[in-house]
């Protein structure tokens, strides 16, 4: 018999019939919830090393029905839709929980590499009066007979708490209304957000975010090896400076290394970054590259223009194994210049007024960056599904479990 | 002139007049943006016990207007709504910055005393199905054309998840919809959440309760002692054991000691819960009281009877200073008792299915308990309104900042 508890599973080796008979008569199967008291001896061929043997059973909750998937292989079999319906049931499976752990693991790492910089942990409101952050749609709700929305990142909190705490971080839910049903999206995930001031520019960002990598998958290695070898992932090595190639360069190089014309184009399209991946792991040895110099046309008002060439950005995303990972970089500081920018995008100051009055009132350079959690974790284990690495995904059809 | 970073305070010392000169010159008052190099000095009588003298100046953000409130005296004397309206810049204050450290010290004072126990992290949706938790009211979204909920609290997932690690935790936001204007409710909030299985009944729950409760104060001590000074807060002592009393011997301790005859209620009052909490100070020298068997009639279906008395609860709250601070209890673990409660509360089972899915396949004993963490904040601080310890408070009027 193997038994499972919140950290682990034995074998229990059950030699007197009559035990397996109780068990039996009382219509025990899988799942069934009992205490245990027995002889815990070394069994090297057992996995684990030990087994207990002469066990005394106690039935706490017995379960007689067959369960909607089978748990107590070392593979889920079932399909995606039976473990998404079933995942009550289905988290409970041993390589679940390792996914679920390796995303607390990532947490950790993500929160000891902050808090050796000094940063400031924050929590901001997800119920926020303003829909018009940065395009994206966002859910709608009735608040007391007023219409409000669910924060589709903290963005406008944390840099307004650039100016209270001058480093700061936020783990918590955003919200995406975008009617994707992609492998890659769910509508409701984890941000690990960072925000910071006094930076010089968007290469201080990309430095931190560098660190904060390199710190994650340390964490991982050293808290979360067991859940690591079970799932068979293999952890990246953070280049000591990851490469960066720019908006424009990678346009060209995917041309004439690739023979795709997708120069002028406005963004990246998914085919472009795995060319750009597969080059920075030929070229440099590296899973990870940074595009730096997004046209400005493509990123939110609040980002900050290259000086030298205000038609780019100063802003990233950072591909990890070909696909985009974390987008960031610096963002305005000035009063002014928000005033400007809001203008140029003929967007209402209005909606705004909060969020401008820190500026008003004195922010320094400022940047930072979000990574999304789930897709971390995605991309690190290599499964084909955003859900998977969700305990209980929304999507367009999603509600339950 | 005073400087601020994101961690403290420092006086800056200009005995040269041009330097001065150039800062007004320049339009610059308080919250100006500044690069500072200057020599550190030995300043017994200056707080903090140095000052920069010979500074060298550069102006990065200049703030010439004037604020809408005064953040650089001791204390803040806007008033509570002026606070809240230009909160973005009232939260740089020092007194106000401290309140959110201490907040980051509770949560750590939280993960590390469960961490120690074994528990694991869960992060669970807040977008919902369903609305039916607990009667209580729910914020309605419009999720792709249907509609969809705010999770008031992780309470049905949390239980969930004790059939995956056994023992869990989140920190994270819940949302009421409840239109109190009260000092002590927001409808947005950080709640605490534990649960975990294989108790014995609900004093298993009270106990841990007891020592999350020591370890929050214990790391208060240890690492906001600076924040817990600057407020002028005096920490309580969590008995070894917190004294416990039954709801009916409450009523009756009431009716006899204050003259009240409250028997009979079904709930207590916060004048009842004041005169529990000074007689508990009294006769225990205790901050701290268990309230313990409510009637099963104010309790969610969920709530375990108590098994010699069924028509009282395995539930507490714990009241601190005489002020209900958190609420838990033995949650009922077997299906079939699940489907008798529903049925005796008069509920439809449907939408309750994949939560009842996790009882029907194997559950042990459990049982759990909530945090308000800006409630516990506020009754620390003896501040007079909970919107004082949330950074940016939703109440029933308040959307912004």
């Amino acid at each position: 018999m193997i038994l499972r508890d919140g950290w682990g599973t034995i074998q229990v080796v059950i030699e007197d019939e009559t035990e397996l008979e109780s068990l039996l008569a009382a219509g025990c199967g899988p799942e069934t919830v009992i205490a245990l008291e027995g002889l815990v001896v070394s069994a090297p061929q057992a996995p684990g090393g030990i087994e207990v043997h002469q066990p005394h059973l106690e039935i706490i909750t017995p379960v007689a029905e067959a369960l909607p998937l089978v748990i107590n292989k070392r593979e889920i079999k079932a399909s995606l839709s039976t473990l998404l319906d079933h995942a009550v049931v289905g988290n409970r499976h041993p390589a679940r929980r390792a996914i679920f752990r390796l995303a607390n693991g990532m947490m950790a790492g993500f929160r000891a590499t902050l808090a050796t910089r000094g940063f400031t942990e924050i929590q901001t409101p997800k119920i926020v009066a303003s829909a018009t952050e940065s395009g994206a749609n966002v859910f709608q709700l009735n608040y007391f007979g007023r219409a409000a929305f669910l924060a589709q990142s903290p963005q406008f909190y944390k840099q307004v708490m650039v100016g209270v705490f001058e480093r700061v971080f936020e783990v918590g839910p955003v919200f995406r209304a975008e009617p994707h049903d992609t492998t890659r999206h769910t509508n409701e995930y984890v941000s690990l957000d960072v925000e910071f001031g006094f930076i010089e520019n968007h290469f201080t960002v990309m430095a931190l975010l560098r660190d904060v990598m390199a710190g994650i998958f340390t964490t991982l290695q050293e808290h979360c090896a067991a859940d690591l070898e079970l799932l068979q992932a293999h952890l990246p090595t953070v280049p000591t400076r990851i490469p960066h190639i720019h908006f424009g360069d990678a346009q060209e190089l995917i041309f004439h290394r690739y023979g795709a014309d997708v120069r002028g184009e406005p963004d990246l399209s998914p085919q472009d970054e795995r060319w750009l991946g597969q080059w920075a792991k030929e070229e440099f040895d590296s899973d990870f590259l940074f595009v730096i110099g997004y046209p400005m046309r493509k990123r939110p008002f609040y980002t900050h223009p290259d000086p030298e060439r205000p038609e780019f950005s100063n802003s990233f995303d950072l591909l990890f194994r070909g696909i985009e990972l974390v987008t960031g970089g610096q963002r305005l500081h000035r009063y002014e210049d928000y005033l400007a920018a809001l203008a140029a995008a003929q967007l209402p100051t209005e909606p705004f007024q909060t969020y401008l009055e820190a500026f008003r009132y004195g922010m320094p350079p400022h940047g930072g960056f979000a990574i999304g959690l789930e897709r971390l974790l995605m991309q690190l284990l290599e499964v084909p599904n955003l859900r998977l690495t969700t305990l209980f995904p929304r999507d367009l059809t999603r509600l339950t479990p």
